[in-house]
This record gives structure tokens, C-alpha cells and sequence, in this order.
């Protein structure tokens, strides 16, 4: 007999949301361009780097741990919740997960029955939607950051509240928020969190908050989530953007201990634990990574501000990445007869063709005239040559 | 309003499901035994460890990388492959995870529909079941390796094709198979493999095979059972029990490459991808591990066969396990008076007491009278000192 049939719910999972063209740019004989991938060319603070992390001082280095995380990381990470958020927080509020998106699918896996349906404010980080389909859920778009056809615009507390009622059905279990925002690098306002926050609580929802991009919201405009709503809020953080660790695969999440026990089951079943050795470099990093911290987030807020006046657009508030609206040079090049392909497609090669890979709008959601460029994942002088040629390209 | 209700498919699930004795164990003031985790006391190989990897000579150590494994590391594992079965394996059919767990997760996902059923042969490692139970598949039990109340005995091909054969539904979907095994220490004659592959061809199954041990079975005794039936087998590997490395959660999955490129859509949905520089430490070990390997299986052989004399048990042919029927010891403490638990828990308790923890036997199944205990997880004489204040417990 044959094999069985695939289960139908991979046809919405993404196998690579940021870009498929890597083949092609790599025929650019020039200085490529990789801002596709949210990530950053700088490596770890010293000292806080796998190459500093020796056998002879860590016992068990290699081995098993604490499925939770090892008890002085979850120690120091309810200490550090505990001083940002002035209210007290316990270790077994704190789960370390093995990344951001290893905590946000055990927390949807923990949360969500098959069928039970998510908020998600579009545009949205592309893996939200797919890991709520991967753990049999149903993630229900609401545009919300970007316009998007058939939907109002959100401008302020009142219409942020009216977006996400509209798609609040009797199958929702929670809402996923994400400040400072990945994709369009904005921070959202204290209104509208108390706002969305006070929805939620009212319709009985949990929040996934996503914070990993807390530590870069130039001016100090970052509003944490779980202090509002702490008995139904999760927030998400990451190793990975704070402190340059994307490839350690560490994150941690902070929620009601009851919760946290359940999500903490999940997690076993889905990767065990965090890695051992990322788990030593992320405690080094938060007790030795505060200045690494300042300098990216002044040189991101730098590179960001710079990109934006190339582009044209206002500079973001936060996080490592714009979102542009290139509908201007999708009408240009509508007809275009140069043997690409039409329509958005057609715009991704050329920027390809000429070394540069970015991300698709509508891996992000309904919003098929725009593309996402991260400006930290090569070096400030580079990313700025880069974003020229994306600027020329689109006629700006 | 309140927070949603946890979904049902959580109380099927383990939390805790080698020992919950440990801070009763932490009471002991002499020299303590943890055999409840299977795990190595080595570190890995020199030249293959954290410290070994520096980010001068490594772009990108700390770096999100490809999400199915570092190239090289890919075809450093097909290569592998193809060299050890005697047949051609491509990068393709060869996903990089995040440890077998993880990889098992993801292989659960691309090939379960809610409901859809997978045959488990028991008693089993605890998390196959659990991973199954959390992408809401249903683990079915097949009384297998060990006899259980109320199933026929498997003593050959056709009885294990006849204990299969039995829970086989139209719901069934995979196949679970272990060899070398966890928890008994078996290895699979290759008649009942071969048995138990043509069952899986006939009724249209996927086959699991978790090889992850295949380094550990004495004599060269292991079948590798992908190229049985290379159109529905994922084999399932791990650099965790290879080569000392279960902190730094990598495996590696080799199957059908259209089941592999879905097996990956879930797998970044779970945790992006492997950690990085773990994949960098694999990739040092497969090139410059043999040695190590070949050190660790001589004396796992031996130990394992010390601890069988000790316990009055045969010695393991594979794996770093004894599974060890403890009715008479059960019979012995029953009506005991000693403030313990009464049944299985008390004698856990009693080994907990003397320092010892061992895995109870109903997290592997229906063995409420056995207990697993790891022979590798703590260095050779110790674990002997272990284990003889096990024989004395059990009055052995």
C-alpha cells in the first residue's frame, strides 16, 4: 500500500515565509544583501559567547537540566522581570523555552483545543500564524498596524478595541500582541495596550504578549504587558534579540504559574528543554550584557532613523525592521516587459537580481503591496549601501 | 471574566515523568545516584565541546542559519548514512533538529491529524506518547517488549506482527519502533523488524523508527530499518546519545525527502531550527567522534553487564537501560509500616531515601511492578555503589 495522505492543515504552514530567491541572489557577483531574516551581524558580548563557556567551570555543560531551565536562570530572569515591572515575580512564573517561537508554540499548545481560534494583529511576524496551525489552532487576522483592503483604520484606543471585537467569536481563547513590532518597527501607545488589555479581560481571553524587541523602543516608549492583566498575560522574550543569540535558540516566558506548569508540559514534549550551553551564555548575558544592550540599541535606532530617511518613511520606533508600502513601484512596473515575473514577485527578483533579498507582504498578512527589510542583519555601513540599491530600485 | 479553560489533551500529558522524588532524594547526605534520566556522565570528545567553537573562525556561530540544518552538516550526515546502509542518501532526505525529540514532534505533526491514531510499542520511552498526545494524535499501547496484564506474549515474527496487528485501526496512521531499545536494553532481531516492516507496507503506514541508541547495541547487532522500506521510514537519530551531547538538543531525521520538507514546515513552526552551534559541535563530532564512540560503547557493555550480575538480570544487549521487574520486592514491602507510600511509590520513596532515583515503570506503560534505571549517567564505580544499594533494596 501507499503512505497516508498529508494532514491538510500543512497547506497553511509556511516552509520559508522570508524569502525563496536565496539561489538567485546568490548569482550577484556583488556585495549582497541579506535583510530578508530578522537577525544581527553582531556576535554575543564577550565573555558571554559559546567559546567562553569551558567544561572545567560548568558541570554538566553537555548534559540534561532542568527541564524548566537551570534554577539560577529562572532565578535571575524573576529578579529581572521583578525590578523592570516593580511588582513581585517568582520563578515559577518564569518557564525558559528554546526561543521565543519554541515558547509561543508550546504556549499555544497549552491554551489552544483544536479549533479554538487567535487574534492576531496584522501585519504579523510570519511564524505566529503557522505555529497556531501547527498546534491545530486557527489564527484569525485583524489588520490593524497596516490599512488593509475592507477594513477600518486603527488610530487610537476606541478603533484598536473595535478591530479585534469585530473577529472575537465564541472559539477564541486569547489575542497575540507584539510591541515593539515586528514587521513594521512600530511601538505601540499606552492607551491602546490598557485598552486592548481591558477587551481581553472582559471577554475572558489569555494575552500572548510578544516583547522579544523590548530592548529596542528608542525613548523608553516600551509598555510591558503582564503588570496590566497578570492573571490571564504571558510575555514572551528572547535571548535572540536582546542579546544577539538568535542561533542559541533561548527565550523565556513569564506568566501565572498555573500556566506556565502547563506550557512547561508542552515544551518537553516539543524540544525537551532549552539548550544547556545557551542557557549558561543567556544567564552571563543578563548579568553581563546591559552595555552590549545600550550600544545595539543606540547603533539600531541610528541604522533604523537612516534607512527611513533613504526610504522616504518615518523612522521607526522600535524593533529592526521597516515595512514598506511599494505599491508607487509596483505600478511602474506593471507591463514591465524585462522577463520577470508580474507583480510583486517580479520586484522581489529584480531587488534579488541586484543582490537583495527582503521579505514578501503577504508572509506578514493581507498585504500584498508591501515588503519588510531588516536593518540590523548586516553592518550599519553595508545595510546602507544596501538600502540605496532598494532605493533606486523603487524610485525613491 | 475568568481565564479559558485548559484544553482536555493536557492531562494526558507528563510533566515530571522520570522522578518526582528529587527533593526527597536531595535530603540524603551521602554520595547520591540519579538514575532516573538517561544521559552520559562523559563530556563530549575534545575539539567537539562549546569552548571549541570560536566565533573567529566560525561566521555566524551565534547567527539564525538554514532552518534545515547548516549544509555541511547535512550532507556530512547523508554521506553518513549512505555509508552505513550500503544505499544512496541525499541532503534532501535529511532534516537537522533539535534534538530526536523535537524531531519526533515535527514528525508527529506532518503526519497526524487530530485523532489519528500511532501504534507504541511498550513499554516505550515516556514521550512518545506524550508527543503524540500533544499534536492530539492518540497513542495506542502495544504490549510488546514485556508482558502486560491481558496481552499475549511476543516471542517472534508472527507474534509481533499479531500484537500490532490487534490495536490496528483505520485510524492508524505510524508506527512506532525502538531498537536498541528504551527502556529494556533490547535490540530487534531482524527477522521481527523485517516482520513488523512488511505489517506497516500492507496497511498503508508511516514508519517511526527511533535509532537513536544505534551506536550502543553490542555485537553490531543493530538493523537500521530505513532501508527496509525507504518510501514510509523516517529513522530518528541523535547527536544527545551518540556523542554525549543531550544539552545541545540536535538530531537529525532521515526519510522520504517530500515527508522530510514537510516534516520541516513543522519543525520551524516548533523552534526555527537547530541550535547552531550545536549543529557546529555534531558536525565535529561525526568527523572526529569515533574514537569517543567507540570508548563510551565498550564501557556502557560493560557496565551495563556489571549492573545486570549485580541485579541477578541478563545483561543489556543495547541502549543505557535496565528495565527491572520488582514484584518480589513489591510483594516484600506490602503491609509494610514504614510511613512510605504503599505500592510502587513507597519503594521509590525507599530508594529515593538511600539516594537513588530510578524511573517508575508506569511511565513507560502498563508496568506498574518495573522501574528503568540509566547505567550511563553518572561515571562507572559510582554507578556500580548505585546499583548494589539497589540489589539490596530489592533484597537481590
Amino acid at each position: 500500500m501507499t503512505v497516508p495522505a498529508f494532514p491538510p492543515h500543512l497547506a497553511g504552514l509556511w516552509g520559508s515565509p522570508y524569502s525563496g530567491l536565496a539561489a538567485r541572489q546568490a548569482a550577484y557577483r556583488g556585495e549582497t544583501y541579506p535583510f530578508h531574516v530578522g537577525d544581527t551581524w553582531m556576535s554575543p558580548a564577550v565573555g558571554c559567547r559559546v567559546e567562553d563557556l569551558y567544561v572545567a567551570d560548568i558541570p554538566g555543560l553537555h548534559a540534561y537540566t532542568d527541564t524548566g531551565g537551570l534554577p539560577a536562570l529562572r532565578a535571575a530572569l524573576a529578579e529581572r522581570s521583578a525590578g523592570a515591572w516593580g511588582v513581585p515575580v517568582s520563578p515559577a512564573e518564569v518557564l525558559v523555552v528554546a526561543g521565543g517561537t519554541a515558547g509561543l508554540t508550546a504556549l499555544a499548545g497549552a491554551t489552544l483545543s483544536p479549533g479554538d481560534e487567535v487574534l492576531i494583529l496584522a501585519p504579523y511576524w510570519p511564524l505566529i500564524s503557522s505555529l497556531v496551525r501547527t498546534m491545530h489552532g486557527v489564527p484569525i487576522d485583524v489588520p490593524f498596524w497596516v490599512s488593509a483592503a475592507g477594513a477600518p483604520r486603527v488610530t487610537d484606543a476606541a478603533t484598536s478595541v473595535a478591530a479585534v471585537a469585530q473577529r472575537c467569536t465564541a472559539r477564541t481563547r486569547a489575542i497575540y500582541l507584539n510591541s515593539p513590532h515586528n514587521p513594521t518597527g512600530g511601538v505601540m501607545p499606552a492607551d491602546w495596550i490598557a485598552a486592548l488589555v481591558a477587551f481581553a479581560r472582559d471577554r475572558g481571553l489569555w494575552i500572548w504578549s510578544d516583547e522579544v524587541y523590548e530592548a529596542y523602543a528608542w525613548g523608553g516608549a516600551h509598555v510591558p504587558v503582564r503588570p496590566l492583566a497578570p492573571e490571564r498575560t504571558v510575555s514572551v522574550h528572547s535571548f535572540s534579540k536582546a542579546y544577539g543569540m538568535a542561533g542559541l535558540r533561548a527565550g523565556w516566558l513569564v506568566g501565572p504559574s498555573e500556566l506556565i506548569a502547563q506550557v512547561g508540559k508542552i515544551a518537553i514534549n516539543t524540544v525537551y528543554h532549552a539548550p544547556t550551553p545557551s542557557m549558561h551564555a543567556g544567564l552571563r548575558a543578563l548579568t553581563h550584557g546591559a552595555a552590549w544592550v545600550a550600544d545595539a540599541a543606540a547603533q539600531y535606532a541610528d541604522t533604523g532613523a537612516a534607512c527611513a530617511r533613504l526610504l522616504g518613511v518615518p523612522a521607526p520606533a522600535g524593533s529592526t525592521f521597516l515595512f514598506l508600502d511599494v505599491s508607487d513601484a509596483l505600478a511602474r512596473r506593471a507591463g514591465a516587459n524585462d522577463g520577470r515575473s508580474p507583480g510583486l514577485a517580479g520586484l522581489l527578483e529584480a531587488l534579488a537580481d541586484a543582490g537583495v533579498l527582503v521579505a514578501p507582504g503577504p508572509s506578514f498578512g493581507p498585504y500584498p503591496h508591501h515588503i519588510r527589510l531588516c536593518f540590523t542583519a548586516v553592518d550599519p555601513d553595508r545595510t546602507l549601501r544596501g538600502v540605496r540599491t532598494v532605493a533606486a530600485l523603487l524610485g525613491r
